[in-house]
């Protein structure tokens, strides 16, 4: 089972993916790919794990991910824009990224045990005047569409509830 | 009956929402978070109060709506991003607003009338480079979820119609 | 048939309408409101025209598009959110829109042939700072509210997949 957790800021997505994660198996490990650059991003991470208990095993890789998806238990990957954008600062605004994405695509594809995927939707305001921030989410959308045709499960959160885009709601399974 | 409809900018919510609160009684008052401070929003007020026809009463609010929720008849607020906003002027942008968030929802949840509660999404685009603008974002995006979780229906608009995210179609009660 | 596909940035929109136009009929027409100003969009147009096979012509019209959308065989616009741009731009940005958008309307609803339409949601994000980005996200969503009240199917993008706001899924036709 893969499952791809998509939505806007502040919709739910990390709570419903650990939700969804823990139905999954027993065993859990978070593959974090945030960095605790300033304090605002510090006290995220630490409220996030805060909501996660002892079976959890927690992850930080903030680049190479995909070598790391596949593995015992369920993988959930928290998130993947933040991914995108390291990788930009990491390689250069204008290095190519195709490899890494597609490598992330491959890993999930090809990984035997249940992966959970969060990702955020950022093109749905006005166009950005930067370039680069028009860049990350061209690269971010693509990884999406190319994840969810892979995953058995696509799942948009608004308001902290989930609306599946593809598979089935749980209350039929 | 408590209804919280979500939706873009011109998504068609408001009218939506007054449809929904007129299908729920015929008493009905609308909750104005709205301030006429320049000519662009004093426009949008009077075109939006142009739409609404005699069985409403109209109570101008920007600050202190949790009072204002329960009473007799159909309440409708609109918006409540707008109320995010105000709260973030008046008390200063570092300023806590969970009693004021926390308070609206204890106020919805325990109301014996119908409410239907209009709010934004602002979280699907690019993360705003501005940290209020992220609070704010931050904030309105809480409280939907918070609001979300009493209501019985929660709808997002897209391009004037409907998508119940919790809650069955109207056309199957 | 008469199809309005909305989204976000790299959400499928164009791929999905181009699928959901050759299901519509043999004879298809591509009307695109893109023109090459830059070397961004050169490559963007490029791209697209490459996806569309022997059976599609094309026709590039920025403006004048209400008169090109009857005719024989599909025709597929794309995209909405361009031409009201291009539109901005040409009449200058306090010039009121209205005929124009009336008149695309009209011209959908009245069309004989089936018509695929895609926009782009631009209102999901914090509310711009820039006046015209204010106003060109009121026209866009307007549009988007009139057109799909005229049309039998309305479908939202999410990371390439389609949700149905209005009209059956194509599996159930």
């Amino acid at each position: 089972m893969k499952v791809l957790v998509t939505g806007g800021a502040r919709s739910g997505k990390s709570r419903f993916a650990q939700a969804r994660a823990e139905a999954l198996g027993p065993q859990r490990r978070y593959l974090a790919t945030a960095q605790a650059l300033d304090a605002e991003m510090a006290a995220r991470i630490r409220r996030h794990q805060q909501d996660r208990d002892a079976t959890w095993t927690t992850v930080e890789e903030p680049l190479d991910i995909a070598p790391r998806v596949a593995g015992p238990g369920v993988v959930l990957v928290d998130c993947l824009t933040l991914w995108v954008s390291n990788l930009l600062l990491a390689r250069g605004e204008d290095a190519p990224l195709d490899d890494a994405l597609d490598g992330l695509v491959r890993a999930v594809a090809e990984a035997p045990n249940p992966v959970v995927l969060v990702t955020n939707e950022v093109g749905l305001g006005i166009v950005p005047m930067n370039p680069l921030a028009r860049r990350f989410r061209d690269e971010a959308g693509r990884l999406a569409q190319a994840l969810a045709s892979v995953c058995d499960e696509v799942v948009l959160c608004v308001a902290g509830l989930p609306m599946w885009v593809k598979g089935a709601p749980m209350e039929d399974r």
